[in-house]
């Protein structure tokens, strides 16, 4: 980013990457961990899925899409800047992503694996499709029913939050499936997690708009379940997710405690 | 991009790929066979450059960019559905030219290494970077001088057609440098070409508007070497590309026939 310094783009590039949870980064470098692989070998990939959503956050306040203006606590970059500015930074950060996975330090075939499925999951089969899919919810005549917002918030939200639980796998040459299931329930419970602050949060802490998808008449796991039925389903996905990592024995137990604060977090 | 199928971002990415001269791809293919790689090892390298041209060609169009509203004849992505759909298809498309080099079926040595350099073409030290640089010039106080055009349109357009050169030299191992100086020489030449198209050209044949950029007080090389000294200079530059693929004797005439069209194309 170095030929960017000091340009609107560049400053939005790096303004959008600040301020989040880290959430997608932090289980890349634990998933490594987990696996025996140092953070040294898998900070390129945390930087990479944190550039890749930045991208999709920047693109989806737009006003052609979602419309916010705040985020994180602060402007978002098309009011901060504009919107030729937040399409460009956006565009220039998913290319940031796989220029990050080309540099790692590690055998070329585990970085293709790398590049190939968050292709897929940030693509066509995974969050672009389910920011298609909410979209075209938004002009349906009748909100969406349970499992089809579990099937659209799986791609929209869960296909990265999986690639990043299966990244430390991938760089161990190890089998993903037991962070698969871990990453799909805790992506589903970090998902209801937001309708729940989106009704009862706090605003200030949570830095952006609330009460918007049930004003906006969105079909929520609040509306469908009630605030009682959403929290219960939230709590058995947290253990289903922690049940996962049981084969990993202790040294799972930071993954673990990652996903009791997904649905425990005020922002 | 099979769940895709159906869907306006679907249809949009489709659409978006078709109707173009295809210079990038036949580039790739091109330089791919010089150096004895068949077909079937570089159509999804030219098919990834094609997507991420497309991509591009989306997102420029859209209205806080260029703000097109026809594109090779037909009404751009942004008119024919919407912004949303714009943002979403470009962004898909640019996922999937990713996703495409990681399917290669060559060494991961080699697919890495496409990955990384279409990252950087594409990206800070490539097309957005001038991108960026158009948008601030339509800004600033004076219009720029001609090295500070070859610099900006080196960024923007030259850096994918640069890539798509080089291609073939990656993916047989070999030295990139004849096919970067061939490049560099096509690019200025397309966009020199450009700008003379877009003074006498046929807005019909050309599939897009024409007398923008100097109806937009935009510098050109047109305005700033005269239309007779822009020629002269397009046609040194095609005497330069082709003097560039001479090591390569009679086996580059085809790449040299394409130097030559670029410059007498009425589209």
């Amino acid at each position: 980013m170095a030929q960017f310094a000091g340009t609107p783009v560049g400053d939005a590039m790096v303004y959008a990457t600040q301020g989040g949870k880290g959430l997608r980064g932090f289980l890349v470098i634990e998933s490594a961990r987990l696996h025996g692989v140092e953070p040294e070998s898998s900070v390129k990939a945390a930087a990479a899925i944190e550039a890749l959503h930045a991208y999709s956050l920047i693109h989806d306040d737009l006003p052609s899409m979602d419309n916010d203006d705040l985020r994180r606590g602060r402007p978002t970059v098309h009011v901060k800047w504009d919107e030729a500015t937040a399409v460009l930074a956006g565009d220039a950060l998913q290319t940031l992503a796989f220029e990050l996975l080309a540099q790692m330090d590690v055998d070329p075939a585990v970085s293709i694996d790398l590049v190939g499925s968050l292709a897929r999951a940030a693509g066509a089969g995974g969050m672009v499709l389910g920011q298609a899919q909410d979209i075209a919810a938004e002009t349906a005549d009748s909100p969406l029913a349970l499992d089809q917002i579990v099937a659209l918030q799986q791609n929209k939200t869960g296909a990265l939050i999986r690639w990043s639980a299966e990244a430390g796998a991938r760089l161990a040459r190890c089998d993903v499936a037991p962070m698969t299931r871990y990453a799909d329930a805790l992506g589903l419970a970090f998902q209801i997690a937001d309708d729940i602050l989106d009704v009862e949060g706090d605003a200030e802490k949570a830095g952006k708009r609330l009460q918007k998808d049930a004003g906006a008449g969105k079909a929520t796991f609040v509306g469908l379940l009630g605030l009682d039925g959403a929290k219960s389903r939230a709590e058995a996905l947290v253990q289903d997710a922690e049940a996962a990592l049981d084969p990993y024995g202790d040294a799972a137990l930071v993954l673990k405690q990652a996903a009791r604060f997904v649905i425990s977090r005020e922002y």
